[in-house]
């Protein structure tokens, strides 16, 4: 059955094996390599982006906030009325496991549920098997190591706009990028190292994974419509009201933004980051800011905390 | 490697075995049974869908207008800025192939090309090894025989637009359906059979996997911007100037689409099907349309005309 065409394929084509990075998923009921994780190409997640998931990040061999990662996945999963094959606490315990058998003190830790296939290939969304995976990987950073230290520089995308939540739910965590992807593309034309996205109308509102935050005359602000509810968002609010910093959450205005003394990003991948330059023009000294480092290393001082986080080997026990 | 988490799993939580319409598949070289035929879930095809893709069909082992699903696909790619791993000649080899080993003599024929696996889960989608896949299935139908002989019963979605263009360039085509697959859900409540989604100014767009068109006051009229440019839709438009029927492709009020005298939807998956009720109300008398049926039977006559199809065998010898 597996051959290859009659002179249909170039020598060239022949692919290279692919390469992964370490890790473990969980799918159809065991852990298996992360290299042997692979889903159907009739699957909607893929055919559809019918699909929903979560990141939470394992810091020296403890979870952080995994509660709010736990509620928020299963509130997308019923938003797009599909079904899980497991209870939350399976949950929590098989993405302990997958980060146990990997061996791994830092973790992103994704769980997805797809629409799944459906065995007739019927078009009708509720004649589908819903799919359930999870997977540990290496911890990932938006920012690398010199960009946290010196400030990231990030364009706002002029070419293309967020998809609109009149469109898409973004309080369903979703996969629909191609905006995101096209922003990148263009900021690195504009020689930025990320990008933002506006709402159309002149407001920024998220980038490829991150929230956007401004420190502006006395007050942080951060955009409240058109942007995924980030549980790194809600611990940096969370933080700033411990740092009796008042906190907006309401349209964030482009002029506003460059204007700001302080701008920040927050995201699973990499918790609070500075950003430095805005489509090449520094913010205020273009030194990433003190408020920004205090928040920064209290977020990180959470990741000891009980209140704030969950031993992997607590869940398994 | 492979095991089951310690009493983390519900008994009931063991998955059946996945059934898959019969089929064939092509992905690295090879052609496998559709059921083999699988990607990574670290592929950003799946985790941003960052991928395009296009539907051709075969009727009576012919492809219909093959050389323009063709273009548009290998138009699409470019725009991803993606990279096919063969040319153009290869793919219609590849396209013919799967259909020859499947035995399908009508098949749903679909080209994808993901952004791939990044082998260090990088995050900047230049690092990505970009991935192709192919495969047919059987050949299917947006409205069934019933549906067709007596005309769709389509929603027009209230609480959910279409992606606007200025966030993901329809002319892409593109798995971005999140927005349509609500729709279906909303005309499931509705009690109709399927839904087309407004601009949210008061115009038409599309349905999922569907342009639409209205006949009205002597002439058709098509929606002009945020609608795939389909390759029926495309052949809709070449068969009225046959049959001198002018055509305005512009946009489409929902007032007007429910004054029409005709209304039909067009889509690889099914050709040209009349729509008889729109919102509960019938369309005209409720019967499909003369014109529709004139058009539709068109349609299936040009399927063994040489300048609008290809025979597969042609292409494999």
């Amino acid at each position: 059955m597996s051959n290859r065409p009659e002179g249909a394929v170039a020598q060239d084509e022949m692919p290279a094996p692919l390469t992964f990075p370490p890790g473990i998923a969980y799918m159809d009921g065991a852990f298996v390599p992360i290299s042997e994780a692979k889903i159907s190409v009739l699957d909607w997640g893929l055919l559809r982006s019918d699909a929903t998931y979560d990141v939470v990040h394992v810091w020296q061999g403890r979870f952080f906030r995994l509660d709010k990662h736990l509620d928020r996945f299963l509130s997308s999963v019923a938003k797009l009325r599909m079904t899980l094959p497991l209870e939350r606490e399976a949950l929590a315990r098989v993405l302990a496991g997958c980060v146990a058998r990997s061996g791994l003190e830092n973790a992103y830790v994704e769980m997805i549920c797809t629409r799944g296939v459906s065995p007739t290939f019927s078009r009708d969304p509720r004649d589908a098997v819903n799919r359930f995976i999870a997977f540990a990987i290496p911890f990932g950073w938006i920012a690398d190591e010199e960009q946290r230290r010196r400030g990231l520089d990030v364009a706002i995308a002029r070419d293309v706009e967020r998809i609109s939540p009149r469109s898409v739910d973004p309080t369903v965590k979703n996969y629909h990028w191609l905006d995101l992807v096209a922003g990148l593309f263009e900021a690195y034309e504009r020689e930025a190292e990320n990008v933002m996205l506006t709402d159309g109308a002149g407001n920024v509102t998220e980038g490829p994974g991150f929230n956007i935050f401004a420190l502006s005359n006395g007050r942080v602000i951060t955009p409240d419509i058109g942007v995924l509810e980030g549980i790194t968002r809600g611990a940096a609010i969370d933080l700033c009201a411990e740092l009796h910093m008042p906190v907006e959450i309401t349209s964030l205005p482009v002029a506003t933004l460059k204007a700001a003394e302080e701008v920040f990003i927050t995201s699973t991948a990499g918790g609070i980051m500075p950003v430095t330059r805005l489509d090449g023009t520094a913010v205020a000294d273009g030194k990433p800011g003190t408020f920004t480092a205090k928040l920064a290393a209290l977020y990180w001082d959470k990741h000891q905390d009980p209140a704030w986080s969950t031993a992997v080997d607590d869940i398994l026990t």
